[in-house]
């Protein structure tokens, strides 16, 4: 894809009123096509593009994948990917807080091919978007070490919603006071035994198991 | 005031319709009453209570103060205040993702004394505060150097709301690509000519002109 062509789409509010019931349809087209949705979900500038590139350069080349890259305004992200090689939307919120269902089905309608994987970055906020089920088959959140081993006690909900942690900037760990023992222990105790993966998506580091972790997930979902 | 003791006020959802002009009540009732009220945003983890610490400690010991720090859950940034020796209350805002001026008059009424300056922690999300007034005197917004320069071309109401930026964690530059002029740019793109400081609220550095520059706002209101 053409970094250049990037298509940028304005989401409309949803006028759903039950986005839970919307999201379990969605789930359910999805499975029927063999499509996999990850929700991924951070603060903003913890590293959600630079972690889903990491990831595209490691996933099997035969998952056929695509990336809805979710911002309240500008359009480098999708730009970003779209020079990597990969299909991708810009989707704009247009200030809003979150994506929906409905807002991910707008979204995948002008993806232009068919896909064993769409990977969405939601809106930078570690917060709102944990309250709303955007019909993902499951959810990824990065705790960026900078951002101190504390935050699964203060956000508990996206830590609760989460399938997978993705510790990240590993790379600047020695100029932070982080714990990774502690951070282990306040994610599980959120979310008890859930997958957590320490990475530097700059470096590369650690984000082998990850895209195996998420390969995997893949090819469960289609059998 | 001991650390054992913080009070932790549950706020309740605002009834009000129209936050914008409660907010200017509040703005009113503040500057009657001598008080410059501070509201302090930024992403989760970009240093917020470590930031109100070390300006605690640079602030003119004859500015009487009081920090309200408002989170989902926990109660251990309020508890960090008071173990510095400031008046402080904890609001739990029970999954709310801001505060508007109504929950700002909550917390108020729960603090033992008459102060100067009251400085709220916000919520620790990027999108969400800067759509509510807290009906605050002036906005401050830290950016963390970690999470990049390119954050303010992605969250724009956030800089455009704030009255000042502060950019934190800069003993951390050497192992993060940030370019300060940059963000700089990208911040007075947003809203041309507040002041932005460089800090790091760990070592200390920088953080005396940004006390010069609140004090000389308390007393500017007061007069």
């Amino acid at each position: 894809m053409n970094a250049d062509t990037v298509k940028i789409i304005d989401l409309k509010e949803s006028i759903l009123a039950d986005n839970d019931a919307d999201a379990e349809v969605l789930r359910g087209e999805l499975r029927k096509k063999g499509t996999f949705y990850l929700n991924v979900m951070s603060s903003p500038g913890s590293g959600k593009t630079t972690t889903i590139l990491a990831l595209l350069k490691e996933l099997p080349k035969d998952i056929r994948v695509a990336v809805m890259e979710a911002d309240i305004d500008s359009d480098v992200d999708a730009k970003t990917i779209a020079a990597a090689g990969f299909d991708s939307v810009q989707l704009h919120t247009g200030g809003m807080c979150h994506l929906d269902a409905d807002m991910s089905r707008q979204g995948m309608r002008e993806l232009p091919g068919d896909y064993d994987l769409v990977i969405l970055e939601n809106v930078g906020n570690l917060v709102c978007p944990a309250e709303f089920d955007a019909g993902a088959s499951k959810n990824l959140c990065i705790l960026a070490l900078p951002e101190g081993d504390d935050k699964p006690l203060k956000y508990p909900l996206m830590f609760e919603k989460s399938d997978c942690v993705v510790i990240n900037k590993i790379d600047a760990a020695p100029v932070f006071d982080f714990d990774m023992e502690k951070a282990t222990e306040a994610i599980h105790k959120r979310h008890a035994g859930i997958p957590i993966f320490p990475v530097s998506a700059k470096t590369g580091e650690g984000v082998e198991p990850l895209a195996a972790w998420l390969a995997s997930e893949v090819w469960a979902w289609k059998s």
